[in-house]
């Protein structure tokens, strides 16, 4: 026997393509074309690196109070994580420990079944309707534990606040996570309902809607009891997962409401303009409420389209996965960068 | 039933604390007494906050290369993660899945036996010897796997490279884990072991001789087949665990090796003074290879020395923990740091 036998295999998740090259039109990974509010910068040009010799804060309590401020809730229902995957994963960990399948979506963030079989968590996928949205009545059944991006994604699909709480309503018995990457550019969040449902977890990052994916931070609400549960497993992982410039400079970020605002809307601006210069090219979608579209051309391979756009410098991601392997997914990026996406699309269209 | 029944209870590891008074000693968790190499600051002031809004590389190759270059190994025998206890608890969830039990020392870091919690990895504790010192022989005997601190924590004392290397050689079924956070102050790494046993696992930190406890950085050098199923799991887990700041000033922070030779021979140099004094005083302990020494006095109890030194502005570790309970931890900080600390003790011995 060999030590390679007690290895816990897995088949990894691939990130998008993150390329060196200048000049490109990177529109693969759904990150922000505007920079994080300006106190960022600022702060970073007065951060006493001496500071870095000691330990962060574990308890993460001037990131963790600036977002209960920012969303006016309690300290005590918030959590903080190295970016939604960690906080996902976290949860996974944690409340997934039934021997009845979680469930989710079949069409949805790629980094759920990993997370399951990381974990040895049974799990099934659950297909979305041909017009990729959810069917609520599909989760009420006996399950381990349910997971819902709302708005999904690659689809950019949204599931009414109404039809999650149904879900969670139904689910007493299991911790439901709601995923909210997305929520912020059209989309409504479940967190009014965690005072109502102890079992609800209202998952959300830094790194679409606060243009910090390189900081990585994420964060989630829940009932005190819920968040409870999720830091002793995080305490029991890595004290200090939150490094002094995520806690400062994300603290600084999210303090700043109006610049939020303000970006927030330029994108969901972009978003419907470029909808419709889709439309007009013949593309077909369902309507997004993402920083994101999940387009397909009824007469052109979404393999051809994505590469034709490759050549022309311009990444988008495409998933070469049953159902969806004709669609593109389009970050918004800035207006700029939309209308040259679109005259490309133009020449081979 | 409830959604409780299916959580992962575990009892978290507590960490050393960090007070927010200002002008106190600490001495209670290792951390480094001076700064970071000068070019952290530096890169600080002329970092691009824009940079932000873009994931960061995924394969942490900036890092991984500076590592890989000042250690003089391949880029596929590093690893790295955030801080060294996202490095072993990776290590654990990947190597350890055995149903014989992993074994490490009664008296050690005391997050091994939470991770194995945490996992439901089953383990044993074998007891140091009375003078601290480790028994390799206790280590050749069936398990699923061994972790080793070497030098040890809390203790400081060290086990030699060949007996590092007898375990190691007794135990090709398993991985072996050598936690080497404190090696740089005077330790013998088993770094140069990897070539020659692929089921060798050393894991170093950023937190410690390079000052740098507050950014998050640990890393492992392992056989390229052992890298490559930690990064799978750590795939698995988290695509972006290291943020844009950490990856750029731990770069920085490795590739400046006078500052770090001259950094760790200040502390080596005040642990030795420190030694003499505490000797002087009556104090009683094992030959510390760390930044921290472990003493006792046999005419006071730890928990009296303790309480006086935090009257008088000074926090040390105490571990109320069976056989060292009248132990204290005592970091090394700067010269005048330690000669308050001489001086504080003096008054009540």
């Amino acid at each position: 026997m060999s030590w390679e036998e007690n290895v816990r295999k897995v088949i990894p998740y691939t990130p998008g393509e993150q390329p060196k090259i200048k000049n490109i039109i990177k529109l693969n990974t759904n990150e922000n074309p505007y920079p994080p509010a300006p106190a960022v910068e600022e702060a970073l040009r007065n951060m006493d690196a001496d500071a870095f010799r000691k330990y962060p804060d574990p308890g993460c309590s001037r990131l963790v109070n600036a977002i209960a401020d920012f969303y006016k809730v309690d300290k005590d229902n918030v959590f903080v994580g190295v970016g939604s995957d960690d906080v996902l994963s976290m949860a996974f960990l944690t409340f997934f420990n039934s021997n009845k399948p979680v469930l989710f979506p079949d069409i949805t963030y790629s980094f759920y079944d990993v997370w399951a079989q990381l974990y040895r968590i049974p799990y099934e996928q659950i297909p979305l309707k041909s017009d990729f949205t959810i069917e609520p009545s599909d989760y009420f059944r006996e399950n381990g534990g349910i997971v819902i991006a709302n708005p999904n994604a690659p689809t950019g699909v949204e599931l009414s606040l109404s039809a999650i709480e149904e879900i969670v309503k139904r689910n007493p018995d299991v911790v439901v996570i709601v995923d909210e990457a997305y929520v912020d550019f059209g989309g409504e969040s479940a967190l009014p309902l965690i005072d109502k449902y102890d079992n609800l977890l209202v998952v959300q990052t830094f790194s679409k809607s606060r243009s910090m994916a390189g900081m990585r931070i994420g964060y989630a609400f829940g009932s005190k009891k819920l968040i409870g549960y999720l830091s002793d497993a995080k305490f029991s992982f890595n004290s200090y997962t939150m490094n002094m410039p995520s806690l400062e400079l994300g603290a600084l970020a999210i303090e700043d409401r109006d610049y939020f605002e303000k970006t927030r809307s330029m994108i969901i601006k972009t978003r419907e303009r470029t909808k419709e210069e889709l439309s007009k090219l013949g593309f077909v979608f369902a309507d997004s409420k993402t920083n994101f579209i999940f387009a397909m051309h009824p007469d052109r391979p979404g393999k051809e389209l994505f590469e034709y756009l490759r050549q022309h410098d311009i990444i988008v991601r495409r998933f070469d996965l049953p159902r969806i392997s004709e669609y593109l997914r389009i970050s918004i990026g800035t207006d700029e960068e939309m209308d040259t996406l679109i005259s490309v699309l133009k020449e081979i269209i």
